[in-house]
């Protein structure tokens, strides 16, 4: 009996059907390549010394290319084209098979609509950029930068129009599905507007109030080794698993996984900011245990791998967010501060270190800036951007507008390009539709964790005795497990049972920052 | 006029000829994908957490498997033809050209001669090979290994059969030319016999003598953080590049260069053997001195690579021993051991620190022996993998004749198997051929540095200022700048102007040993 079942392609559809292994298996190869290409960036940023940089290049873009060539060949279109007219292998569209044949196809389509001049084009311009947007930026010269962002706008616009996107729909849709598949402008747009408003109003309220919080904790001057030992302490706490992961410096922190059992995590440290340090590993541990928790044995296939930049923000923002600037959190770590800092701490009240690190300060840096105040820069970008594909914002006219918006969203008079539209390096590397995708990520987190508070009602009292288990559990079962069985949008419907919405996280601002600042 | 000589391929062969141009992108590729490997490796060995060991593996496989397809492609083989056919290509043979060319045709031919079905095999008996003796190891379990021994060495003389061999000639000859293009057994065999004969004599002195070196330096306790800022001192100071490389610590210490501007040593600290970690750092520097000295412009071809293993391990026995255990040198660096261990190593005297390094022990194990003894090693292991390769040996008694040879070279009765025919991996891991580059290695750095001293009479003092760069330039000069155009034996006659001889090694070691044991 269980050897009929075994051979019936209805029940075990991977038993027997050979295209659908083959393409597997070209899935897996291209895995390698991309895995390879992987593991040489973060060698190239954590590892390599300064005289490797050339045959670095070489080596990532040969990956790169092989990598296009595997995934574009002809052989590959046929092997999907057979597959899709195998209807057992769809028959549950949520089947790790239907899952991946869809992915299969989305990326192979996207894929081959771009000649390769244009991807030629597009590196070329990209390197060429990068260089431009960092002399301007040193130089606060937007002049000097200026005719390559035009240059990467118009081609940002053809590589749209390759694409192509949905009726009703603009270009930026189509730039956006590289980084947030089925997002688009609208939808974004329809989220972040009520948020804006909420979020002014809030900002002018805790701005305004008499009680601001103390920032002693976040000037203290601590060892960096000492601080590397207390962030490390804190990622093991939270989950981060050691055995399928480490954990290093680099200039910008990032995440980079490659399978579930080979997650790298980045941090920096200042002499006088271990928030920084902290927020960043806590960060940066969320993308990991993202990576960790996705199912190793779809490795190398779309149901192994992360949903959306969106979510995968998510991760990282819930585990900086709402556990590591919870008071729960703090309760924890607050008294176990001298095992790590010894009497440096000493002075510091539990009230000091938790206020400290929920400090609110409208500012121009992007990438220094609070949780709530963050969002501001981001729907800044967005609107910008999505102006600039639409034809409506001329490059010329980027700086003006970008001062514009930072004096009626944040009260700001931006002194300079270098501290305004020329702070950031995403579009001199041409990625437009990029953007929202951390103010997603915040709002998919406040929503994502309200239903984990639902279904585990003790959470915070958990995490006063530094117990993270539970949670790390219900995200590896609610969202890691899922690889790409569902787009963003629908695994926020699957897992809360709302569409995505601005409450959960103005919730979460006001319920937390309010108290803190006597209102 | 210049314009006309530019467009003259007389005169300048690289403008012109487009196969040649070719053949050279196609070799880059190959180094691409091979040094990629190579990273991931290193990678492997020092940084990446246990559980990426599965999609490591198939990530090396992978590249492994293209850098051969591309290597072996008929298309390769046209190209070489078409070059060949040019004479003007070839004029003169130690034109970077010619060198190429010849180095490309070698490896051409030598790896279209290989069945894949052998390649395959080969692969996949070495993997089972290494388990099967490294449980034969652990439980000192001879008759374990043996079947695959048996049967690597059946697969090895099937590999012999499709190489070939010169006549005069044998089977070994055919493996070593991975290793040592161009040599043969007859040839090792005409250098180890008088330095067997002449090394039994030296040692049955230095044994029997009444004076014996003080070991107090090798058994002292000191911090392992102090050892390595001790020997990162060391490495920088004899001239290895950290700009253009790393140093770290793994399990076996080793050297991975990729290009002259990324070359990576590892290490390894004991907390009673700093002598252990010093040792294994020049030693690991002096091979990275020799890739940071490579040309780069030649980097990807022949003419970017080393000549040899043996040629290679010149450059690390030269540090390791002729610098790094010379009176001159300990004159430099005993004064300063206080810098980096304080008062632990106050009470030695600089003839405790020099003679300890240079003790002589005759022991069983070969990686931990010393300078003089470790040339025993190597010969039995080279006699037995002859006389196995030419069926004078079974393997079912290998163990006895290991025994029987350890009576007579080193006067000692090897306990077991795990300490006699089991203790090295290379014959599981279907390497015969190999061992002997290490002693090659010493021959020729001795009399390499004859050679440099009478180039540089004041070298010895110049040690005693700590004074190392003299060295470095004439080994940059008159050994690394050639890339592969000498072969080994040819490039030891260009230097010292004579062929290989045991001559320099026995007059090194009589010179030093003698007065330290009272001779």
């Amino acid at each position: 009996m269980s050897q009929t079942s075994a051979a019936d392609p209805k029940v075990s559809p991977t038993a027997d059907h050979r295209d659908y292994q083959a393409l597997r298996k070209r899935s897996h190869e291209c895995h390698l390549l991309a895995s390879s290409a992987s593991i040489l960036s973060w060698d190239r940023e954590v590892m390599m010394p300064e005289g490797g940089i050339e045959l670095r290049s070489d080596q990532i873009s040969l990956l790169a290319r092989l990598y296009h060539e595997r995934m574009t060949s002809p052989e590959i279109g046929d092997l999907i084209a057979a597959c899709e007219a195998d209807e057992s292998l769809s028959a549950d569209p949520l089947s790790p098979e239907a899952v991946n044949l869809r992915e299969w196809r989305r990326q192979y389509d996207r894929q081959v609509r771009l000649p390769s001049s244009l991807i030629e084009e597009e590196a070329a311009l990209a390197s060429r950029g990068q260089h431009a947007w960092a002399e301007a930026r040193k130089n606060d010269d937007f002049n000097h930068f200026k005719p390559f962002l035009e240059k990467g706008l118009d081609l940002l616009k053809r590589k749209a129009e390759c694409y192509g996107w949905d009726d009703p729909g603009e270009p930026w849709d189509a730039l956006a599905e590289d980084y947030e598949p089925g997002c688009t402008a609208a939808q974004v747009a329809e989220v972040f507007t009520p948020l804006r408003t909420d979020l002014k109003s809030l900002l002018d309220e805790l701005m305004g109030s008499s009680t601001q919080p103390s920032n002693a904790f976040n000037e203290l001057k601590l060892p960096q080794e000492d601080q590397r030992k207390f962030v490390e302490f804190v990622a093991r706490s939270i989950g981060f698993d050691f055995h399928r992961g480490r954990l290093d410096v680099s200039t910008h922190p990032f995440c980079s996984g490659t399978h579930p059992g080979d997650v790298r995590l980045t941090t920096r440290f200042h002499d006088d900011n271990v928030n920084d340090a902290l927020g960043s590993t806590m960060h940066e541990a969320g993308h990991g245990m993202y990576e960790q928790g996705l199912p190793a044995e779809h490795a190398g296939t779309p149901m192994g791998r992360a949903v959306s930049l969106g979510i995968h923000e998510s991760q990282s923002r819930l585990w900086e967010n709402q556990v590591g600037r919870s008071r729960a959190f703090w309760n924890w770590l607050s008294p176990r501060l001298g095992e790590f800092f010894g009497e440096a701490t000493s002075s510091l009240s539990q009230e000091d270190v938790y206020a400290g690190a929920n400090r609110v300060k409208p500012d121009f840096i992007r990438v220094e800036a609070d949780e709530a105040t963050y969002n501001m820069h981001i729907m800044i970008r967005f609107e910008l951007e999505r102006a600039m594909m639409n034809g409506q914002l001329d490059v010329a006219d980027l700086p003006g507008a970008w001062k514009e918006k930072y004096r009626e969203y944040l009260g700001l008079d931006v002194p300079d390009d270098r501290r305004g539209c020329l702070q950031d390096v995403h579009w001199s590397m041409l990625s437009m539709g990029y953007f929202p995708t951390y103010t997603l990520g915040n709002l998919y987190s406040a929503q994502l964790f309200e239903s984990a508070l639902e279904a585990i009602p003790d959470l915070e009292s958990r995490f006063e005795r530094g117990e993270f288990g539970a949670l790390k559990t219900w995200l590896n079962d609610n969202v890691h497990a899922h690889g790409q069985r569902y787009r963003a949008a629908e695994l926020c419907e699957h897992v809360t049972g709302k569409p995505l919405s601005a409450e959960p996280l103005l919730r979460h601002l006001r319920g937390k920052l309010k108290p803190i600042y006597g209102l």
